[in-house]
């Protein structure tokens, strides 16, 4: 579909947030803080779709009543293509200015929500420069590469609780962790080694019935679109706890997501060929449709650039991701958020981790006001952007996950 | 509190389900399938505790409207407390009889539902027992124990999306595995290796905030009651899968609960010392009261006992669970559940997974039918039921989870 010029709007062709992207979120506004819409974000405003379905498309005005995006989600590809044209449709021509001008909100002036219930929420492991890179750190004598990991890929479930929206602070998590190299008695006390995750996030819609796995050319039948992630991360906590099962208190203490849910819709432009593999693969991970994104993400400390991981290098699609999810026959429920793992790409300045960028903490950071980090410190801000490839060799934004470290708690818990 | 006699009830004072029990659950009847109702067991019978409170509790009837354990659990002690006593007298007090009695119901005549919203579910590692004996059968050439393990529980989080009502068949998942000792290519197909997990699942009721820990002292403010878990296992999944990120698909394609909530008040006669622990903890671990469980669990594989697992020799208790699952800042919240992890006994017919009872598959189990099991077959019913001392020398009952294996769907998915 070619995108129409913003006409009345006066947009800025070029504009990261043009026609081409309208993602989603959830919102209110300080006058009418109990009042929860669902907003369509273009230029630096947020379009009101719940009053603005119930003025032009009566028929869908029910799926955003409620102020999530939820019913929106469940409702599935034919809901989704067809409010997305009529926002198109009102957003460009002149016929519909009255009718949608008055529920255009600053962005500034909107009061950003979760905008979905999180129902599960997956992470996983799906850079070979990632897992290459963490494999080499913390298992030198071994085959970087997890036996399985060519032939599948790796996850976990992750604590959808935790998962909180862009602009919440983070409290630096206390656990228990040995000092690297020591074999003695485990200590007590807030992470010494708090790191980020640069993350893509997919956004279930369309739920499945437990026992039926999807098949991966029915991705875009039930995941509606991506956020940006922040999974941080607590890697001497870490250490410490997973063997045998893996993560727990090292990840579960908070979850970052970006306000804005871009719809696949908006990201045909963005579609590439996956990197080439060289293990045969099984027939439930065999993609007819390439699904790889090339879409740029951007790091920041302290709003310091730190790395430009290259979304386009993962090994695994988002499509591969989701038939393995459900291959054994895990149901989807709408609401259910499964993230790419970090982002890393082959070149130094290209990795998603402070882990990978900092090699364990024993090659520190200089960030360009002089400081160093081998960790996060307390107060530092990570955000985490991204951009897709837009028409005309435009590029449309897919917003920012964004959160600052607060200092532990070290008082008695009892 | 003493547990008056049920006098117009006319129950026999040994019965598993007396006023000492009371446990909770959600149903439907056959004639009124809409209405979802918050019950309660008594004998063999459930009342109506949404309407009964309508006729005799008004001031906390918005708890139980919308047939779902999940406003009552949220509203903490002083309710849970209360509401008990009210029931307790209403079933026993000749006055309350002709208010109540025509609200009870022939738990053969009740659909039972999923009693709560699951919010996240988390899966412990709590027995000494089970990880010592899966550590020798997985790493035999390593110390069984894992290095953390003696100083804090070992958990991952598990899919909320799975976790069904007792009763709901389970289908056998596929996936990709390795023949045993082989370093060939993997094999996609139906799970080899089908097991269960004998398990005690806690339900949490009191929400938390992000970032503030629950203290080990407060476990009783938060959490609300047991429910029985088969934590269903695909141990070729498994094995293939979990280096480094621990168990997915080998455990997500099904998890059976109770459909009873059985009320910590009414487990207070089963509280015990854990067994002594011989490695000094970190505060937050260390308990001023006992949290150990008496509770004598048994296993059937289509109704033939092959294991009695004893929860008093738990290493971990439920409290100490609570504390390190917040101890990162991790928040609850209600309808969050967390299972013990296998409950295996130090005598080989204490054993809570087909894993352990049949040593890997090596020395398949016979049956009293005569048939032998390695691992779980097609068609196989597997019940888990539990009992907790009662008053004057009688158990009491914390029902069933149960369900049976399908075959597994083997059509291409494309």
């Amino acid at each position: 579909m070619p995108v129409p010029a913003a006409a009345w709007l006066d947009l800025d062709p070029g504009h990261p947030f043009g026609l081409a992207a309208l993602p989603y979120c959830s919102f209110s506004t300080r006058q009418h803080a109990a009042f929860h819409r669902v907003g369509v974000r273009v230029g630096d405003r947020v379009l009101d779709l719940t009053t603005a379905t119930e003025r032009l498309l009566a028929g869908r005005a029910a799926l955003f009543r409620d102020g999530t995006l939820d019913p929106f989600l469940a409702e599935g590809h034919g809901a989704w293509a067809d409010v997305r044209a009529e926002i198109t449709a009102w957003l460009s021509e002149e016929r519909f200015r009255e009718a949608v001008e008055d529920l255009l909100t600053p962005v500034a002036d909107a009061e950003l929500r979760l905008p979905f219930t999180v129902a599960d929420y997956v992470d996983f492991y799906a850079s070979r420069e990632h897992v290459t890179n963490v494999g080499a750190i913390f298992r030198p004598d071994a085959d970087p590469l997890p036996p399985s990991w060519l032939h599948q890929p790796a996850a976990y479930h992750g604590r959808a609780g935790s998962v909180v929206l862009s602009g919440t602070a983070i409290r630096r998590p206390c656990g228990l962790a040995r000092d690297p190299g020591s074999a003695g008695d485990p200590a007590f006390g807030p992470t010494a080694r708090l790191d980020f995750e640069a993350e893509l996030g997919f956004v279930v819609g369309v739920e499945t019935v437990l026992g039926e796995p999807v098949a991966v050319s029915r991705f875009a039948e039930h995941v509606f679109g991506v956020c940006l992630v922040n999974d941080w991360s607590a890697r001497d906590l870490q250490a410490f706890e997973s063997v045998p099962l893996g993560p727990f208190l090292g990840k579960s203490f908070g979850t970052t997501v970006s306000p804005w849910i871009t719809p696949l819709a908006a990201l045909a432009r963005a579609r590439v060929r996956p990197p080439s593999r060289d293990t045969a693969l099984a027939p439930y991970l065999t993609e007819s449709e390439d699904w790889g994104l090339d879409i740029s993400v951007e790091v920041r400390i302290n709003r310091q650039l730190v790395s430009r991981p290259p979304y386009a290098t993962m090994h695994w699609s988002p499509a591969q991701l989701l038939a393995h999810l459900t291959a054994n026959g895990a149901a989807l429920r709408t609401g259910d958020l499964y993230a790419s793992g970090t982002v890393s790409g082959p070149r130094p300045q290209e990795r998603g981790s402070l882990l990978e960028l900092s090699r364990n903490g024993t090659e520190p950071l200089r960030l360009a006001d002089g400081s160093v980090r081998a960790w996060l410190a307390d107060g530092d801000e990570v955000s985490i952007t991204a951009t897709a490839p837009g028409p005309d060799g435009t590029r449309i934004s897919l917003g920012e996950a964004r959160g600052q470290i607060l200092p532990a708690i070290r008082e008695a818990v009892h």
